[in-house]
């Protein structure tokens, strides 16, 4: 059996970025994960002694590293009170929804968040807004159709979700509605990745996708895949893989998540070819 | 052989207007064709001897009617130089997409109209725009690929372009770049008499749309019907009908674009049912 990894795969700016602002702070603390990839963020904590905060309240150091997904403009206002110093590791393609949102909320627009609701990303985009009553989250394109929209709407996406999906809320906006400002937000990192995947995951008979199960453009990445390939699996680490997977397989295609770090994927394709012997 | 008229089909609401206008106010002329119906364009000039000028300079009335698909800017300043009394009969469905490319192109947007560039709708709406080097008509979605655009445009469209050939160049646009502003001017009831040619044309074995062959509405629902019913035809008046379309038929449906009066979908739907005989 061969195994090949995807044209595309792992680690994006954005997350290389983050990783590099973390090293370059020891001793800090982020709020919440600073990219959703447990092992990574161990690797920082034994190596770096870079902390993990889950409430503004637990954070002992005073140099405080917000994660790449961004945080609530409520935390973030709350910890300069708090006169923490922050390290701004939001990725700047996280940003950017952040300030559409503020001013097409200021603007009059309603606004549409295509993306998950309890998603960090989400969460923070979504505090930016002036109007939190006319902002709406939906995670699925034909929940649009449960809105109650006013003429002028501006619709954004999280970052990582499917493009095709965003494409299909936005026709059903735009065919209801006078004026859709469609901003597409979707990273294309994400979207490089994802086609990389499908292109692999076609002629692959079966897929190992490498990344955090919290993460939202890692199970992207395992959707796509599934369709192409049934037998598609997600693991966030080598352990995870089963002999029984590989077997009578010709080809073993590998992608992973933007917060996978390159040294776990390659731990993963060695386990997968030991797994053959 | 049943004889079925769509569910909706006609007159629209800015033609309607358009002829009142053109009925108050006998013995003025318009510049262009009032509407894309040269019946009914006979009758206004017989009944209420409203003439038509085709060139500007052509006008012998004082009073000048602006025709349903609107005039180029340019042409209207003249006419304006020229002391002449206008009276706007521009639909207001397509006065819209004016004052959009107006202050689209004021606030540096790209301007893409989904159209067809020699139409007098698009070529009115395009002379609104402030850079006409940064304003592009495309007929086809698929031409869009050929355009460089700047990150930011807006996007209309002519009011009776199919939805779903809209729909495909706004996909189009928005997964290559940052923000598409679209504005959906696909006038209701040229979507309404869409949506009802295409239900009736699945159940019927011969179709026959009325309207004039260089008006745009109903071209397009002559395309929707073919897509569905092989046999359908598009006929400017009765005289054209042949009786062998109708040899061994069950259901004849008929539709009319928005520009064909009462008077003449009922002319030919009596020769349809004499030609049975």
């Amino acid at each position: 059996m061969e195994v090949e990894l995807a044209k595309s795969y792992g680690f994006c700016f954005g997350v290389k970025r983050a990783i590099e602002i973390a090293q370059s702070t020891p001793g800090a603390v982020t709020y919440g994960e600073l990219i959703h990839n447990p092992l990574e963020i161990e690797r920082l904590k034994r190596d770096y002694d870079v902390g993990l905060a889950t409430s503004v309240d637990d954070i002992t150091s005073d140099n405080v590293i917000i994660r790449t997904h961004g945080i609530v403009r409520e935390d973030k206002e709350y910890l300069k009170q708090q006169g923490k110093r922050l390290i701004d590791a939001t990725c700047p393609f996280v940003k950017k929804p952040q300030e559409i949102v503020e001013e097409m909320s200021k603007a009059g627009y309603d606004i549409v968040i295509f993306g998950d609701e309890a998603h960090p990303e989400v969460r923070a985009v979504k505090s930016y807004s002036h109007d939190l009553e006319r902002t709406f989250v939906v995670s699925d394109p034909l929940a649009a159709n449960d809105l109650k929209l006013k003429e002028k709407i501006a619709v954004i996406s999280q970052t990582t979700k499917k493009i095709s999906d965003f494409l299909q809320l936005v026709a059903f906006l735009i065919q209801n509605h006078k004026e859709v400002r469609v901003f597409n937000t979707i990273c294309n990192a994400t979207f490089k990745n994802q086609e990389a995947v499908k292109q692999l995951s076609q002629k692959a008979d079966v897929m190992v996708i490498v990344g955090g199960k919290n993460s939202s453009n890692t199970k992207q990445l395992y959707f796509i895949s599934q369709q192409h390939c049934s037998d598609s699996y997600l693991v966030e680490n080598a352990d995870e893989l089963q002999k029984e997977w590989f077997e009578h397989k010709n080809l073993c295609g590998v992608s992973a998540g933007a917060s996978t770090p390159e040294w776990l994927i390659q731990k993963v394709i060695q386990k997968i070819k030991q797994l053959k012997d």
